[in-house]
């Protein structure tokens, strides 16, 4: 995997084990911090596993809802000193694009996001694309900012794209592209686009050793890769 | 106008008259090629006016259709050595990025059109992209080239753009922004995006001027400025 | 002058006086806030007269070196209470993007600079893209990041562009354009991209407006538009 | 090999034979077609073996200068009905590319180029960049359309890239980039962008099947993609 080869290249870290879904979670005891890129299914055990033992985790299976993460603030709570910290996105220019669209959100008239990802997906937009929508919704919200200006009388349906608590999101489709998105925001005479570009399949993994190397330092449970960039 | 002065300004041509609504036409009679940028309700008159006096005509007005075409068609049968000429778009860069989307077509699995504009335009996607999205779909189809892949199972309603004629457009509004359009064709590891942005509003002047310089030597009526481009 | 304007039109200001250059300044006795885009000659005059006189002021007028910032500053602590914003650049997306730039410089191994301008800018690269060179430069010193990588070996000369403070920098001059930059990071498989788009001339009228709007509550001396914005 | 596989694939092909360095090239001789991505030092050999054979073939090694070309006109001339397809460049996209800018060159005041690639790219600019300068300074002096439009006076040496025969080229070096050129053209209020971007390795294939497909049909020696596309 592509993170055990990293760290293992890695000077300030050292792999204890690599555990794949027939192994033996024994392996890990003498490890410091454990990355999770599991299944929904196996990872609320590997943490109690993990957390139980004193071992700091890092994750990045999906589907912690808020059920979930209540559940693992309670573990975390129950073995003070030892740290969870669960991303659902550990590519660090997305979590950027991110963080860079909220903040810029009230400053704008207008905004709108445009995704871009490779023709197999199944999801439109893609969930990056929907969370991002609503954090620049939410900053507008707190800040007063009205909803983005829109004279369209005559529309071909679908064309003014999908509307995530009133941001609209348009996601393309096209073959050789991997994982992509454009925040435009435009008011006053300037637009301001914020854009990412995953150009491979191991872009996560520098996010997941910047997660090992600050998880001892970040208590409790830690939500979001950002929470660990210093912005 | 805009037209007058890059009239007035260029070497090669001079000025006869600069009409409006309330001027007679006689004032253009020593002219030899007219520019109509008018309403639809006059402009049939006009080119008649024109047509019937030998004088050539270029013409921006909007409200061609098929009907309207083949009546001047008929006009300028009965008076050979006269020529009109009529586009939808004036603005080089626009029609040569149609031309060539046309063109790269078929040459690419995937291809989606995404148009940006300011807020205050009424329809979405414009005509220009719904034009661009049809010239691809007849160039597809001649080349017997299927639908661009797509593997979206889940959709928030309009995420995937509006349909023309099986390609998919995209119609974003975003406040400063004047008129953009970009076709996006990917396929075999390779994309290719042409991108063609109106910065403002005297964008048809060039084209308007070329289309004064050689509507002499394009017998009859020709339809749309590529025709007038060595392509 | 276009600021003048959006103050009439602002319903929380009022304009008191639009001073050209043979005006008297006692027209601007009885404003709260003076607004000065004036010239390097005469702006430390200004300043003196409406500091003097109680009158907090927004500058964008160029020219102030690190001596001038000095003065400005000693002015404003002979009269505590009386404040004064001066900034470079009052775009908002041109600030956010090199407010964003710097945040962003230490995440990743690659880092440059491309603007694009109208050809009849003189120099090269724009003080804008010489400033977020700068910024970008120092954040990356101060986290110990190196160099980007560069294996060129032949090179035309130019074709790598400038080197600000080992920043590479590269301008382009496109008719049509008008002020344009924008920041591409790369690395770990990812790249952001983050682009200003400045589409008309009037682009700095919100940023002064926000100026105006805010200055009371900056105490002294204030430099650059982002300390004002909640980043 | 890509190519291999992809023959392997091709409902309308047969692979007869890989051959790698030390392997003999009478493993060939069944063959209709070669495909030839081999190395400078042996290509003219393996080219003499083919045509002499009555094998057509097609050839993405570099190297060819013009007496190189000319030595191979001579072969074909020799063995009629055997063709041989050399083409610098394998990528549909970034041929179609290189075609467009050329056709649209001399309709825009101005033109510059931006290529992007990853930093373990020894040469600046890239021979694509290179060679699309030559195409549009060629298109242009024979359109008498003169340079670019430039009032710069103030240059930090670089800022304004490589001068290739006129045509202002920059190289941006990023990681996590591949391979990438925009052209930029501008005048009259608008730009057109045409951009290619190379997602990954295997994007020469498509190209090189195209080549095969249609190779039987083109007498002679072919030098260059675009002659066998239909523009």
């Amino acid at each position: 995997m592509e993170v055990c080869k990293a760290v293992h290249a890695a000077e300030d870290m050292e792999l204890v084990a690599a555990v794949d879904k027939d192994d033996s979670l024994e392996l890990l005891a003498p490890a410091e911090v454990v990355v999770d890129f599991t299944h929904p299914d196996v990872v609320m055990g590997n943490l109690e596993w993990c957390v139980s033992r004193g071992i700091h985790a890092v994750v990045g299976t999906t589907g912690f809802d808020p059920g979930r993460l209540e559940r693992v603030r309670e573990m975390v709570a129950r073995h003070p000193g030892t740290n969870v910290l669960i991303a659902p996105n550990f590519g660090i220019a997305a979590v950027l694009m991110m963080h860079f669209a909220q903040q810029a959100a009230k400053y704008f008239e207008s905004v709108e996001i445009v995704e871009l990802h490779h023709p197999q997906k199944a999801d439109a937009p893609s969930g990056t694309a929907r969370r991002t929508a609503e954090l620049i919704a939410e900053a507008r919200r707190k800040a007063g900012v009205g909803p983005s200006p829109d004279a369209t009388t005559q529309e071909i349906d679908g064309a003014r794209g999908a509307d995530v608590e009133g941001i609209r999101v348009h996601a393309v489709r096209i073959s050789a592209l991997i994982a992509h998105q454009e925040v435009i925001l435009g008011g006053g005479g300037e637009t301001l686009t914020i854009r990412h570009d995953t150009m491979n399949r191991a872009s996560f993994v520098p996010g997941a050793l910047l997660g090992v190397r600050r998880i001892r330092d970040v208590p409790g449970l830690t939500y979001g890769l950002e929470a660990l960039l210093d912005l």
